[in-house]
């Protein structure tokens, strides 16, 4: 079996009867063999449904478009489905931005070179010049763009430029830079970002601080959607570390700069690997 | 929609093309919506399909027996399938194995009152007779068997005639006593022990007390299906928790006690709500 | 060694030089053996300075009140220290307050009973008479005292008489109804509450249901004292359990409960250990 | 202040009366202010006593061999003491050995430059060629040593030149070699191994192969010291993360090569910290 020949499909609709039948149904009659598959139903009564599957089907690569096509019109429409059909193997073309905080980003790459999270880190964005020389090691283009006040819209314009048709996913790696409404629209693609907090706990600047103002015995991280309120989009992915009255706030910023880390790079894994479902405010994450 | 409409259907066989479509049509084709599901492969090539489906169907109650026996001959038959087809709100009828120790055994108790585990607590055995009171106060029938070594023959047929019928699970809540093949044989349902190590780490006897001399810096515990082979049965759960070297053996006896009673809990609740498959020597845990 | 020769001496006052010399001398001038020690200063200039330590003393018990007074005069009358020296046998006196919810009660009065947390709990107090059956089980004796927004005053009135000199700590186990400052002074002693949630998220009523509206991916309960601010008393422990999308708000409910009352028993166990130290508005925890 | 005034002693030896008042006192007349200490005794009865103090003394730098000389001379030849002095601030010089897996090396060397682990990594040795370019990277020079079973003897012989004198501590990450006991006689400092393993589960090769032939639900890895007996040295540092399933032994790889990583350098960081005493086959760990 070759590793083009296994396909994932993620399905998103109203809740109504026959559905996993259809769906099923769509694959075994195209000579697909389901591998692996959740399907889960947000509400029993009313609510949504959100199916992932993965399938083998051999030739897949060559029977995609047209395979794709026929799921639409054969099963989609009928069911008002929204859905992503691809290879497994593809890799998700990502954009990285950051200011001058390192850990993030080093780890993507690293887990990147290493092959881990099904993603080509293609562009890393920057408001800072200070990481251009670690990420040119990776071989990964890295635009500088400085941002103030008065260039905030010359500057996202630039970036919008700099990414249109090369990316499917923005990852904030501690981008201190808030993406206007305007931006994520012009974007089109999804947006991932990290929060240096246990959200909803110690929204807004110095987290870590917070923390030990408030003498927590837990600090965390979460990876979220960005939207155009923030701290405020759909929760991918949340951990914490265990932190004592002896830890400094530089104490609690390292041991937090790991949950952040592994937090984010959870979160990113998860996308690309179409495991991630937005309903409303909330996630379903298979 | 009442309780009792909805259904839980669990299946095993060797894999084959297909099974998802037929499963979810029969359902589909009885008027069943599904509002949950998970299937895996244990190998893409060869491996074994394992599905667990949650659904409604109004009057499902009445409709069970049919629809067991259409399942048998319509699908099951068919593809060589292992299923069990129930209501979901149906309990587990469990008897606990114990012998002095009262925290899992206790555990289990308030949980069952809670209405947590999806069991019916029918029976509670022990070697001893110190935890008699204890299990009256929760009004579960409390049977002493003593062992010695010269009557475990006697005892056993002692406890397969009590629990004949009766019970689908046994749970070995801190069981002292090693049952036998032959007891397991009769027995005819499966049972869990919960072993105070994180197995294959300290197999057998005192593995607290290996631990500290050891100097481990977390301990565990396992809930398994009880096989003949000591501690070598399928794993259903594990967890852990920090010990530091301040501990004494007897503290890390009582941190170890709140680990096996909460993991032994999940194993309990994982078992009832038919989330465990056992294949070979491990288990698929949804 | 008789288990009444090992002391506890807990000491907080403005960090001076030689504290740590000075203590130490003192205890072994007096023949006592130090076993244990940890210390802390919050800030080495101008900070606080904490220290916990245990001894062990032949005849103790009776040497404890000369002890006492020769170090208030030797060492603690010269430092402007706050001391606690005790034996460390000796059990904190409790008094557990609750509403109907049993899982943090249960938790602490089997404790107790396995001999694990240091405590006596001497008096249960509720607003309701549901727990008074399981209660009695115990041997401990349960106070009904209803309350309404009318009988509020006439009721922390009751509470107070019945606990005056009886109890060193309260435990709100899950009790529903927020204490007054005028009853917290009158008390005299600390209390010490579980609040259901990872403070300071989710502060406020329902934070379980908070927590599914937003969508988090984690569920935690918060330890702390009690003072006049709802939810805003010094921290002493916080924990954690994973959730999902599976999971409902009963669900959520129900894992959070776990960590409650795990949370809770070590908060207590702490305290009762004099491991805690309040500096401000958080804690130092040895 | 300056930061070389702020000292650390660890301090070990046979349980007497007086000690911590003759090492505080010391400290006190010689005008050190302790601003954090820690001590423990392994058995109240004939046990041994380890303490940890930090300290600052206005001047440290030039008084330290002075302050070491008399520590010796008034406190250590008295009670057979052996000690450690020395200015907080004082790196550790370390080698890391490793072989082709590169993420535990990348995470230290990383740390290191984040100033984290209190080391300066001076050396890195490799069997093998490919993590050259890397380590370049870093500035940190890289000696390829090839071994074969013939070459074994002459390269221990060379790795010892190369390091003689050089380093504090050798770290093996991942290194696919034993050291023999002549190697860690002739080298004179310690050494600390990570073992993708919870140990003692797993001990020896393919530690996550046998993780998911077992089924089991957690992987873990362990920090030790290195002794002859491969796997047997005593523990400094463990952790686990969940597995199911679904993950096959590359994803379990995956997920263990986390756990290694952060166990890794949280050894290190407790052993250059003068967290961690030995005592017999077990640690106490500060």
């Amino acid at each position: 079996m070759s590793d083009t020949d296994v396909g994932r499909l993620l399905v998103s609709c109203r809740d109504q009867p026959g559905l996993v039948a259809a769906i099923s149904s769509f694959l075994h009659a195209h000579n697909a063999t389901i591998v692996q598959s959740d399907q889960d139903t947000t509400d029993p009564e009313g609510g949504h449904f959100v199916m992932r599957l993965v399938f083998r089907l051999p030739g897949l690569e060559e029977a995609l478009e047209e395979l794709t096509a026929e799921f639409g019109e054969e099963v989609a429409d009928r069911y008002d489905i929204t859905f992503r059909l691809r290879i497994a193997a593809e890799r998700t073309r990502v954009a990285v931005f950051v200011s001058k905080l390192d850990h993030c980003l080093l780890d993507l790459l690293w887990r990147q070179r290493r092959g881990e999270l099904g993603v080509d880190i293609v562009q890393v964005v920057s408001n800072h010049p200070d990481l251009a020389d670690e990420v040119a090691r990776f071989g990964v283009p890295y635009a500088h763009i400085p941002i103030t006040r008065d260039t905030k819209d010359i500057a996202e314009k630039q970036q919008i430029e700099l990414l249109a048709g090369r990316v499917d996913l923005v990852v904030l790696a501690r981008y201190m830079q808030i993406l206007t409404g305007g931006f994520l629209d012009a974007l089109g693609v999804p947006a991932i970002n990290i929060h240096h907090s246990f959200l909803p706990a110690f929204v807004g600047a110095g987290p870590y601080a917070q923390a030990k103002e408030r003498g927590v015995k837990l600090v965390g991280a979460t990876a979220h959607y960005v939207t155009e309120d923030l701290d405020q989009g759909p929760i991918i992915e949340q951990d914490v570390a265990r932190v004592s009255h002896r830890d400094t706030v530089a104490d609690i910023t390292r041991r937090g700069a790991d949950v952040e880390r592994s937090v984010l790079a959870r979160a990113v894994a998860a996308h690309c690997a179409d495991r991630v479902v937005i309903t409303g405010r909330t996630t379903l994450v298979f």
